[in-house]
């Protein structure tokens, strides 16, 4: 068993959070997640009172959190208060500034969690009070920045030993089995927050045909693009952009950004109409680079136990192997 | 001690390589590293006969090795009898395809080793015949492309131990303390590649205004770009774009693609003026994103010696912190 402070302070069984997809983690994923042991949340996304409910109702007794796009909040605060009166294990806010909705998150006594992609928003989320941090590299699946998950966590590490100690560091960004789970602790993590390795999960709301394309790809086959939210007519902050698979949609748009803005109305009907009907040409198919490591769609369970079985055994069996008193 | 199969098979007392940095990777530096039981590379870089017969010169009685941008040897190939004529410990061949050049390599019976930057790259080097696969992410210093050292090197290891298990791994890319070589041999590579933290050494043929400029930066601070090339009339194919400190430079560029090649003789000649004054704003600092964890400039050997030592700590330390037979 693998434990940490992460695992202490918030009475897990195994250091690893489920990243909140958008959609595809419902309360069905967040709900294994937690009952295997990890951290299970609820994918809140863009905003939509009915499903953010029907999926705490889904999600049963376990204790799940639930996760917001910050900028995306700020335009209906009042889902804060429906995700907080279902008795959240955890509110996580990514992408934009967390500190209208801190206060309220603490005040309730929900453990706060800021995901960040830069050291910059890792120390602001700090001074808002922070619980845990969870820095995402750009190998990362869906939205995010530039950074590489090697070079954040062990410079957010640094960050945290000086100024917040009580911080907890979780990474994010191509964790996807043992070997990964056991370099992001050796960067100074106390926990993972794994995607795209969950999203290959039987309780994630995906599509079948979304499935096989992944398994199907490698790590070299994802792009991180702006396209899809162009599309959608999103209002991402210019600094995000989603790591995707390449296909169809991507072949034809990215780099003409400006054209698809202009045609971006019937765009995003086409968009819509392709990604109801899960259409990975389509629409997009939300992953990371770990893609390239996943061969099969499994219950949750198994993966995180498989994940954290092979991290402890390569912890222990890697210095045997390599490190010499001589 | 940290022994690997990079060490028992190059005779190194270190698993860690010097990267071959145009201009500042020269014979004292690589000299320096081979000193100290690293594998020190002189960086070929463009290719310039004479520099690299005198960076060849200066590196004394060690054993250095020699690297070369792959796509500009192809425009020279004689640089490649010049340096095997050195009785190199090793030639490397970074961003271009090493096929016409590895039988001379192998048949002078010297190390191949290519870098590569995706899993498909990976999988042709090794149908070439490399020794030796460095698999460098995107937070790399320099020159690269965009896949994650998190996600590459797992993924290429599964391909070596799969079709080429002789093969030996090497991470690049965010390489810079004991943490990040520790997370290197957790996700299965074999020995690391270090580029920026060794640039930031006293051996290193580089500017004092550009090392200080680098000390007070953090990670957030390096963008990917190509206007360096583009201002330089370098002929980089297009799927490599290189790290550098985001300055006036790129402030002005970045995003003017097409105005800088308008006027790119009249800025070739103020960035390479630039560059020769070693001015950090009209020219360019090229280092990765782990320049967040880096605060003196030291001699290799001390580097070295540090690097080694705290990932031996950590992973003779980590495993007995976290792992729980609970």
């Amino acid at each position: 068993m693998l434990k940490t402070r992460l695992t202490e302070r918030l009475g897990l069984r195994h250091p690893i959070i489920c990243a909140p997809m958008a959609w595809a983690a419902g309360g069905r994923l967040a709900a294994a997640v937690s009952a295997a042991g990890g951290l299970g949340l609820i994918g809140g996304g863009y905003g939509d009172a009915d499903w953010i409910a029907q999926e705490f109702r889904a999600a049963g007794n376990q204790p799940v959190g639930c996760g917001f796009i910050t900028w995306s909040l700020a335009k209906q605060p009042a889902l804060l208060d429906l995700a907080l009166s279902n008795k959240p294990k955890a509110i996580i806010l990514s992408f934009g500034n967390p500190e209208p909705f801190a206060k309220r998150i603490k005040d309730a006594g929900v453990t706060l969690i800021c995901q960040v992609q830069t050291r910059r928003d890792a120390a602001h989320a700090m001074a808002c009070g922070a619980d845990v941090i969870v820095a995402q590299g750009a190998e990362a699946g869906g939205h995010g920045q530039s950074r590489g998950t090697l070079s954040i966590v062990p410079e957010v590490a640094d960050l945290i030993a000086k100024d917040y100690p009580d911080t907890i560091l979780c990474a994010a960004g191509g964790i996807g089995d043992g070997r990964t789970v056991a370099a992001a602790l050796m960067l100074g993590a106390e926990g993972v927050m794994v995607g795209s390795r969950l999203w290959a999960s039987k309780e994630a709301n995906v599509s079948q045909r979304m499935h096989d394309t992944a398994l199907s790809a490698t790590g070299d086959e994802t792009i991180r693009s702006q396209t899809m939210d162009l599309a959608r007519k999103l209002e991402w902050p210019k600094q995000y952009s989603a790591r995707v698979l390449i296909n169809e949609f991507i072949c034809r748009w990215h780099g003409r950004e400006a054209e698809l803005i202009a045609v971006a109305d019937e765009e995003a009907a086409k968009y819509r109409a392709g990604w109801i009907e899960g259409d990975p040409e389509k629409s997009n198919t939300f992953v990371g680079e770990v893609v390239g490591l996943i061969r099969s769609i499994e219950p949750a369970a198994e993966i995180i136990e498989r994940l954290m079985r092979e991290a402890e055994d390569l912890l222990l069996s890697k210095p045997r192997e390599i490190v010499s008193q001589a």
